[in-house]
């Protein structure tokens, strides 16, 4: 393990000029653009089948103690670079699902790696606070220079997490507590003798029963709070208990687009109508809404902006808040920081939030009154990770430094019109092509799916699905045209083969 | 912030002989064991009332962003050592709350240190894996040799989490998913058809109304599904939705102990009894019990090991999972590795959660059933953070080259006959002092309580609460029997200003 330091620091000439090695000999798409990566391979590299003898054996081992039926591929990280990701027999795969979709800037990304040396890093690790009693001297600026600098618009605060699940729970806890604050009318009202006795057994009205609305196919995470909102598929759910919760329709709209305007408006028009009939008429009351700008891991299925703006609207008609969830769509992917940058809201969410590809997670907001009118209302004892906070600030460091997210867009467009040109080709593998003008956050359907992503490491690519029939791509912001020319031509090589 | 790793490099030499600096000068309790940290001031430092005017300052800046109402200090972990926590006013206190019960080899620890600086660490750090999917090669050997290495005795598996809550909420999964696959007749009965279609909507059969049994004053985490175990306080609980679950009663003591045995026996088995009665009353079935060996949050609640016998004896009884949360309790702190180790059970618990001194989460088990039986049941991007686990490794090396669980054991018996001193002298203010036995991890009730742990700081120590009266004292692993002197003092001191 000792090399990874070294050969990370060996990357650090990120700007070197490319050289033959690096750049696509793919007649269709040559891309002249230098490598963020200098010492990237060149294209896949394919040792054994996958898995090799190294991989099996390895994998054997660790199934004694932890679960490895969902495993994908056992990682040689000191391997993995870049683009790339390496596995323990040799092989070398263009990664365009980079660990679910959070990996933003690369395996052994440079820049990152000096961070995980710096003395804040090293004190973050070893002695790890309890953010909310005894935050370090410094957490104000971390955040101000990390978390908060990509603030969306119009959000200055921010309450940090672990992951996306409690992210997203903490934001529906927040939604509770500002709610019943209404109903009590205002911060300074106590509570009743009836709910401090009552929420300790669990009933109303200490313990309220109030919902959350989400979406059907949307995903929110897998603990009991966001799981009630996960609407993905039944092996995410099933046996779990869960809240009597409302699920409002989402959008399914039809592709082409600019074919089917008037039809797709008409089936958002739909959806929010019944989405408002249901805040209406839930019988537990809606204290929030919960959407993804993308629901991404129920199939990548998209709506329009203006979708968008008419929930915004509908929320507040109606008094609930509105809860961006940006878990996966955050962090540039889709050409914005922001996926919801792409509305022109008028007035922004009450609260987004994130993880992922930022490394940690947590809720934005505005709005004082969602911070609760009480301390320890909203607390635990580690309320996220420093570590991790600085590593998200290394991470916008680099989206900064190499204008990672208007780079995302242009290699989107790029990428997408090659889509285009192989749905051309090969109508029926795929199918309802979507993600356009959404940076490299593109997917499509295909009716041999779980077979095509089989495929794809043979051909030297590693690449997921979403949904039942949906190839979803996720590359990191790091991807380059040079690296669509590869995948454009895996990708056909694997419908060849289907 | 530059000084740190360098200040830290300075103490690796730990075994130093002491200096007439690190010896206590406290005459009753003179100690003459070596201190773990050579750096170690001698004594708490003062040097403004606190908080002092940088504190506030940089509060107020924090306040910007981030709620501060729960904040207790701002901390300058720079100036941090060992057991000694530092303000940004110059301040050094002892430490005997370390972050609420997480901090358990010292701040600045140099063996940490290392670890952070290690490449294992920053491949970690920079190259965050999706651990149900794509694990490091080493992932099983960090296993092995980390969090498995101290696997509670009969359990040899783990599912990795990121924090307490989260490790509770995946071992209440766990459990509902085995206990409806008894239900359906074992692993290979599919699902039915309706419950496919019914988890969808959050009804039953496919999102049943089972439970988890918890017990009074418990405290098991704060997202929807932990909180609805949780029953410590009103203000951890109002305005948020939770299950219908059941509360048992928690024997409620008398001390000293071996004054009231046969009142507490019978105190015990009146919770037993009344336990079993819910577990085969509830009208939602009882999937599991969840207890805490020592409630930590809820007052320092103890019960004998007959009770926690008696309690295996049930749920074996009436097949349901027996879960003991041990992320307060376990660690060391008790004078046992795992608090539960006090019992001698017959068969081990089904689960043992884990956190805060682990700086890293998850759940233990043995029995190859509590896998769900289809992969991604139990699963989300990145299940755990391997950094921490790395540094949960270096704690265990720490732990067992300076033999620190049977240091606490010893230390919590020297601490805890200073404090039986203390209460025959201040009886009005040490009241039910309890933790014989159970190495540092000891308590008292006090009726000024808050006004007691606000004039702690003035006299040089940081300390907790726990419950609506107990003086909490969790200090770390390294606290010797010098420290114990400084707390006995001080606590003299606090309470002659009373």
């Amino acid at each position: 393990m000792a090399s990874i330091a070294r050969s990370s620091l060996r990357m650090r000439s990120v700007t070197r000029m490319p050289t033959a090695r690096t750049i696509s000999t793919t007649p269709h798409f040559r891309a002249a653009a230098k490598p963020f990566f200098a010492d990237e391979p060149a294209a896949p590299k394919l040792a054994t089948a996958i898995p090799g003898p190294k991989n099996k054996a390895a994998t054997a081992e660790l199934d004694k103690v932890f679960d490895v039926r969902s495993l994908n591929m056992l990682t040689d990280y000191s391997k993995s670079i870049g683009n790339y990701i390496a596995d323990l027999d040799g092989n070398v795969l263009l990664d365009v699902y980079a660990q679910i979709a959070s990996i933003p800037v690369g395996y052994n990304n440079p820049h990152l790696t000096k961070v995980a040396q710096s003395p804040e890093m090293i004190t973050s690790l070893i002695n790890r606070p309890a953010l909310g009693n005894f935050p370090s001297a410094d957490w104000a600026d971390i955040l101000n220079t990390g978390i908060l600098k990509v603030a969306p618009k119009g959000l200055n605060q921010v309450f940090t997490a672990m992951a996306g699940s409690d992210a997203n729970e903490t934001a529906y806890k927040a939604a509770f507590m500002y709610y019943r604050q209404l109903q009590r009318g205002g911060p300074e009202k106590e509570f009743t003798e009836e709910e401090l006795k009552t929420t300790m057994t669990n009933q109303a009205p200490g313990s309220p029963q109030l919902s959350i609305m989400s979406f059907k196919s949307g995903f929110h995470g897998r603990l009991f709070g966001s799981l009630s909102t996960t609407r993905s598929k039944p092996i995410h759910k099933l046996d779990i208990p869960a809240f009597d919760w409302p699920q409002a329709p989402f959008p399914s709209l039809k592709y082409p687009l600019e074919e089917h305007a008037q039809e797709n408006a008409q089936e958002e028009q739909r959806c929010l109508q019944e989405t408002e009939r249901l805040i209406k008429e839930w019988h537990n009351p809606v204290a929030a809404v919960v959407v993804e700008p993308i629901q991404s891991e129920g199939g990548d299925n998209h709506a329009s902006p203006a979708f968008f703006r008419g929930l915004r609207e509908i929320t507040k008609r109606n008094n609930v808040l509105f809860i961006v969830d940006e878990v996966q769509t955050g962090v540039g992917a889709t050409g914005k920081f922001w996926a919801h940058d792409h509305w022109n809201l008028e007035t922004p969410p009450d609260m987004v939030t994130f993880s992922k590809k930022a490394q940690t997670a947590g809720y934005y907001y505005g709005n004082p009154a969602l911070r609760p009118n009480k301390p320890y209302r909203q607390f635990n004892t580690w309320m996220g990770d420093p570590a991790r906070a600085l590593i998200f600030r290394g991470i916008i460091e680099e989206i900064e430094r190499l204008n990672l997210v208007e780079h995302t867009a242009q290699t989107g467009d790029y990428l997408y019109s090659g889509l285009q040109r192989l749905a051309e080709k090969y109508p029926e593998h795929l199918q309802n092509l979507r993600g356009k003008g959404q940076g490299t956050f593109i997917a499509w359907d295909t009716p041999k799916r779980d077979e095509f992503l089989g495929k794809a490491k043979g051909v030297g690519v590693n690449i997921g699905g979403s949904g039942v029939n949906a190839v979803r791509l996720r590359p990191m912001l790091i991807f380059q045209q040079h690296h669509a020319d590869i995948l454009l031509e895996s990708i056909e090589k694997i419908i060849k083969q289907l």
